[in-house]
């Protein structure tokens, strides 16, 4: 089953993502972080830190920031697996084709494994005039809208509150 | 019957206007395209003729990019139009007084014609700085809720998905 | 009761929350007004105006910009405050901890009165690159899902069309 979690900035998404991945899993789930630590952001990492603490020992932490189906590929039917963020997995996948993109989350779609997307919107203020906000704005609606028609459920999440779109 | 599509950038609400349209005409309904060609933007330029493309011969395409009523005012009970999008239309018409606006939704709100209106939803992100990004927003605010207003129907568009607002 | 009323920039909020506070008081309501007349704001001077005027004698003004409980704490059972809005009272509060502002909504929480509550949703767009719109941005969300926490009923407001979230 392919479960979708989307909402804006500090939502509580990823808080009802997660209880959603321990809910529907029979084993331990896997949690896997797309953020690339290679970059030197000391405000993420303190972010990160935090919301690792929070997890506790509930999942399994992978972290892979560009290529899901390295890690995904592996899976079977038994398997649960957070994806905490879908909008980091975009932004490091960011000069790759449309194409590509859309071509990872359909074979990710043919995976028996249970997985919970979470997904940032970004898409309702005032369009960037940065190219690469604009394109990252963009790419998260059209990349959102593929998710939402793979999954079984979709969720917008406002304050903490979730809203079942599909 | 009038109906209003809001939703964020790239949310699937031209698109599914544009069925809406298709479903509720009994002959070939009119695209009322409000992008001003006067402009030279390359970006923009491919966005259109992408969705052109894509609405292949389903609409007679019209360009007005300003004055709604001259294209409309024409119309009778058996015409069905999508307007895409109201948000260009206000940028077009932004030195315009919220008055001058307001009146033309009235009159448009009067004709017999289905009219389907596209809005951008620009009001959920940080308030821009800038005093004409700020007017923008206000702006689709004040349009957006007259707009709900004289539509029998009005739908946000997340990720592809219409939720039903009236 | 406590009640939130919760979007975008011009959704019409206010004026539903106006509503709903006439609507749930039996004696004349408080309109407990936080923004900081200190600031020497013109354009804000005259929205504060616009609204004045609107909600003529309604309601009884207050103004306080930052120690909501200074104002809360008199109040008894009978007594109804339309709180507009809360993001100008996180923003007049925005130096001081997480900590003491989570504390501040647990005591108001904690009072008889009838409170309507209204927030900004500014947590859909682009994440603004600038520190303090950062944190402006998370504060708001942190702050928001408090406030939908303590609160019996939750309304999202669009284009003057509430939906209820809880």
């Amino acid at each position: 089953m392919k479960i979708l979690y989307f909402g804006g900035q500090k939502s509580g998404k990823s808080n009802l993502a997660e209880q959603k991945a321990l809910n529907i899993s029979l084993k331990k789930s896997y949690y896997l972080a797309t953020y690339d630590n290679s970059f030197n952001d000391k405000e993420m990492h303190k972010r990160i830190d935090k919301h690792k603490l929070q997890r506790k020992d509930e999942f399994t932490t992978i972290e892979e920031p560009k290529d899901l189906l390295k890690v995904l590929s592996k899976s079977n039917n038994e398997d649960t697996f957070l994806i905490d963020c879908m909008s980091m997995w975009l932004f490091n996948n960011i000069d790759e084709t449309e194409e590509y993109l859309i071509k990872q989350l359909e074979e990710i779609s043919k995976l028996d494994a249970n997985i919970v997307f979470v997904l940032n919107d970004v898409n309702s203020g005032v369009i960037p005039y940065e190219k690469e906000s604009r394109k990252f704005v963009d790419m998260t609606g059209i990349v959102g809208q593929k998710l939402a028609s793979i999954c079984a459920e979709v969720y917008e999440v406002k304050l903490g509150l979730a809203n079942k779109l599909k």
